[in-house]
């Protein structure tokens, strides 16, 4: 389909209006980055009013286009197209960067047309992957655009969400590069000399289109091309200049994140940009619809899940579990999609692959590609639930971090967590997956000791509006819940207690086994503890927490992570303003290969090491 | 130079015995990827007896040429050519993965010939990147190789380093991917249509080659076109099949991460290689030492810093700071070197590189680049200071996690920390850095609250062996310290006590002047209150915490960084288990853009805050 587009000269007085705007509110602000928005002024025009089907009053609209800034700082220009396509009254652009302002200094979710947080660069193609792979599930031919910078270019997670947006094929993706040239301190690697940009792409598996981003008919052509590709996304690299439409900071250095000084510096600036707006009679653009009306994203109540049949004593690892987990929630619930990591066969992701070919996506070795798309599927609608090795996961860190921004639903599974992998050595151990997500606020963080409380909180995490996280381990672990046992967020199980409790030991995971072998021990020597099984570790169960610490002389933590930023930090940020003994247990050097068990104990957080702590009290 | 190379067929013999030898060792060992390790053996043949010049005797010799495994599952073939080299007994490689032996699962620098610790994918190319700098920095024509698999082609990590390979134009600099088709759960994105990888790596910049990776004569010229290659790095493509040699598992699905079965399975693919021996008469290899002698990486005495001459109350901010004290620095110790990420106006590193441009790497916005540079140039004896807005470290994350692992001396500098960067909002402020960086073992991590003990713990961390970190904040401070005072690692401050202190206020950065504040406020109502500057956050300063502890009725940490991981947690666990009370101020949710007072009481870290938390005590 060619459209018959607006007429380009009246088009251009939008792009003169948002470059007005950014001026303005910056300005107001008295911070942010006006050059980067002017560059991408007739980008953002061309997609707003002619290329992006949406409905102006309902940016969420499930079938509607999506635009992700990548380069967020870039904020005032999005902000002025919607006040230009009529979101909100112009005037409140002026909020900009304010304390009540939802128009922050970067895009987040707080405001209805941002689907994920952004201005982290490098991550908002990671992101549109995740939308695209979405309308393909629901079946909807939304198109998802991402405005990248040529600087964030740099970053490997653009390469790696390249590869992906390849690799799948999606063709109702198109990104657009604006190589504006300059830096935050200096010229990109390539400046203006775009083919090495081009070559990458095209090198990459991308339809890939160069041209001039200030001409308004190029890029609706462009967009025009890339609409009627099929098989592969389309990345237009638009050769621009930044702060283009004012002489005396156009393409100069020195002007990134500067807005112009109020009187007459920006006035100076206002009356060039106000000289170039013609006439248009008061022209306006309509804007074309989703060719759907919009749908609830998710289901009034939330399916059931088949009931468990573990028997007790059962020898079933977390991993294990997890992967019988999503799959049995992949029957019952079709916003459920799995993302791994080339370790499917490790994760036991590959159960819901099997059952499920058409919502798995395999990322390969690319973790920040899977974190951003699952950010993406889950701003979206759908629940991605996205696997690898914990200590794996650290690489996707940064995205982790804008999830948290974002409060999107991602559910992440790190299993291999732990000196309890044994020989394949520290490279392979998380160790302090604990510590990054719990510094994700409003981010659950959930470890399972056995199969039964791994499927539930696979359910439970599911439900979970925001953020989750959950650690398996490699060892098969008994099962010591009964099917029916529930496990919600924010709870603990007490699995040992009488009156004479000395002390009370807090485990999860593979520790609880050793928590529990401690109960024993000492237990023969007629000293009693309590045992808590702390599956929730963010938010952890404080009520329980108080009131064993009143009830004993000390907790104990005990945990296969580093010592700092865990578990033992979890029970003491919840119980330390009491006054309550907090002694950790946890492993506290670089670990070494060798078996799980010589190893456990080696880091100092075996039975033995709790009963020698206990007795130390 | 084209070389007069040893004879194939006996060379070939070589290529055979490091298969045996990582069958065996994998096999005696229970674990293991001998198949990974036997697509690479003519690689690693051909690099080690006749490529590579090193003193077999002194692996970390100055001027030796570097082999870096970032395919790490790939150790015992590693392991197997220093014992072929002649650096230990044969036998000893049956030592594989026990407990007590340095052959661990994947390499780390415990062992004299691994400069970096591999095993997390990805990030072999980062580290040669910065053993290649080296080269350059000491004026040593040493080469650096880095053997890759096809696998870990996806992450962005290698394509942020290819870029920057290409861009400082190392030419000294060689890359081999084995490539072998098969990951580990399925085959890789292009398996052998090794086409799509040779028009990546051009189009990245490298002189790319695509050789038969059994072909010890197309490996060798190879190796030599790499060297008469100038201006750029050379990636040798190698077409491989993963398990060569052994017909029942070459090229085949299923054999990943798995050791032959002792008895039948192993006996058989032993026999079948032994077949491939040829009598070769005791041949041996001279290996070709490196072209100057050794010499010491580092000065006997560190160099002494020329003074400060800060005024007390002269408003600097600590990232500023850095940037001098980097410089400063700089001028007297050689091995110091920079890298920023587009940031360097923002950091100050760009004072040092005003001063030595050099020794400064600018690594445009591609943090795992910079990171793993860092560690490679750490590695071989330089002292990097790697620095941008802490946020963006996260992005390098696992880098970090495997700077711990491989207890290199990178020193990383993250400014814009926390809610006080004001309005550019929550994608830009590091709320969960300390969190990150406490949860690698060793590193030592550092927050100056002003110039002067900024610079001074500048100094303090280029001293300190290991990894270190040091939390600069954007805005400007007054100079509290003396020129002089002296800030060692794992010390504090106590800048207000008296005898009648109620409570211990610690703070550290920006929020040291707000408990400064409050006690001046208290103070006014007769309420005395003991004032701590915990510049060293890890290690903490125990002691004079715990006398606090003792002498006050509880301890309240004030921080500008998310609740979870940071300094509460921090003093937490360093008095906990003595029953102190702890009472933590921080960040508790995603905060918003607005002015950075606003933010700060706004989020619960000013003065106010903590007069009303100690009222409450």
């Amino acid at each position: 389909m060619t459209r018959v587009f607006a007429a380009r000269p009246l088009l251009q007085n939008v792009a003169t209006r948002l470059r007005i705007d950014s001026i303005t509110s910056t300005t107001a602000a008295g911070s942010g980055h006006p050059t980067s928005c002017m560059s991408a002024a007739e980008i953002v025009a061309a997609l707003f009013f002619g290329e992006m089907r949406y409905e102006v009053a309902n940016p969420r609209h499930v079938h509607a286009d999506r635009l992700i800034l990548s380069k967020g700082h870039a904020a005032p220009l999005l902000y002025a197209a919607w006040a230009e396509a009529g979101l909100f009254p112009r005037e409140h652009l002026l909020t900009l960067r304010k304390i009540d302002s939802d128009l922050e200094g970067h895009p987040t979710p707080r405001l209805p047309f941002v689907d994920v947080a952004t201005g982290s660069l490098g991550q908002g193609l990671g992101a549109g992957i995740g939308c695209a792979l979405n309308a393909r599930r629901i079946g909807s031919d939304y198109r998802t655009y991402v405005l990248l910078g040529d600087g964030e270019s740099a970053e490997g997670s653009v390469w790696e969400a390249a590869s992906a947006g390849a690799f799948f094929g999606l063709d109702n993706l198109c990104a657009i590069t604006d190589v504006n040239r300059l830096g935050q301190s200096r010229q990109t690697q390539f400046g203006h000399d775009i083919d090495h940009l081009a070559v990458r792409w095209r090198a990459f598996g991308w339809h890939t289109l160069v041209v001039d981003g200030h001409d308004l008919g190029a890029l609706e052509a462009a967009f025009d091309q890339a609409r009627a590709t099929t098989g592969t996304p389309t990345m237009i690299l638009a050769r621009t200049f930044k702060g283009h439409g004012v002489s005396f900071v156009e393409n100069r250095d020195g002007w990134h994140g500067r807005p112009l000084k109020p009187g007459d510096e920006a006035d100076r600036a206002l009356a060039e940009l106000q000289r170039q707006l013609v006439d248009d009679g008061g022209a306006t653009f309509p804007i074309p619809p989703p060719s759907r009306p919009d749908e609830p994203a998710t289901p009034a109540t939330p399916p059931a899940v088949a009931p468990l049949a573990y028997t007790l004593g059962q020898m079933v690892a977390t991993r294990e579990a997890f992967g019988t987990g999503i799959a049995r929630l992949g029957a019952v619930d079709p916003r459920v999609v799995a993302l791994d990591a080339d370790v499917k066969n490790s994760t036991f992701s590959d159960r819901f692959e099997a059952a499920f070919p058409d919502r798995f996506y395999e990322f390969f070795i690319a973790e920040q590609a899977m974190v951003g798309a699952a950010m993406g599927l889950a701003a979206r609608g759908a629940i991605p639930f996205a696997s690898t090795f914990a200590c794996f996961l650290s690489r996707a860190a940064d995205f982790i971090r804008m999830a948290g921004v974002s409060a999107v639903g991602i559910k992440l599974a790190g299993s291999h967590a732990g000196v309890s992998i044994g020989e394949d050595g520290p490279s392979q151990m998380a160790l302090e997956d604990l510590a990054t997500m719990r510094a994700v606020p409003d981010c659950v963080v959930l470890y399972p000791c056995d199969a039964v409380s791994a499927e539930h909180l696979v359910v439970e995490a599911a439900r979970h509006p925001g953020p989750a996280y959950i650690r398996t381990s490699r060892p098969k672990t008994p099962v010591i819940y009964g099917n029916a046992e529930a496990f919600p967020i924010g709870g603990s199980k007490t699995l040992r207690q009488s009156e004479r409790d000395v002390a009370t030991v807090v485990g999860a995971g593979v520790t609880l086994f050793e928590a529990l072998k401690a109960h024993d021990l000492l237990a023969a020597e007629g000293v009693a503890i309590r045992v808590i099984d702390a599956y929730s570790v963010q938010p952890i169960d404080r009520t329980a927490l108080e009131k064993a610490g009143r009830e004993t002389r000390a907790i104990l933590t005990v945990e296969d992570h580093y010592i700092a930023g865990g578990l033992g930090d979890a029970v003491s940020a919840a119980v330390g303003d009491r006054g309550v003994r907090v002694v950790r247990l946890g492993v506290r050097e670089i670990p070494r290969s060798g078996p799980p068990d010589v190893l456990i104990d080696r880091y100092g957080i075996s039975a033995a090491h709790i009963v020698a702590a206990v007795r130390q009290l």
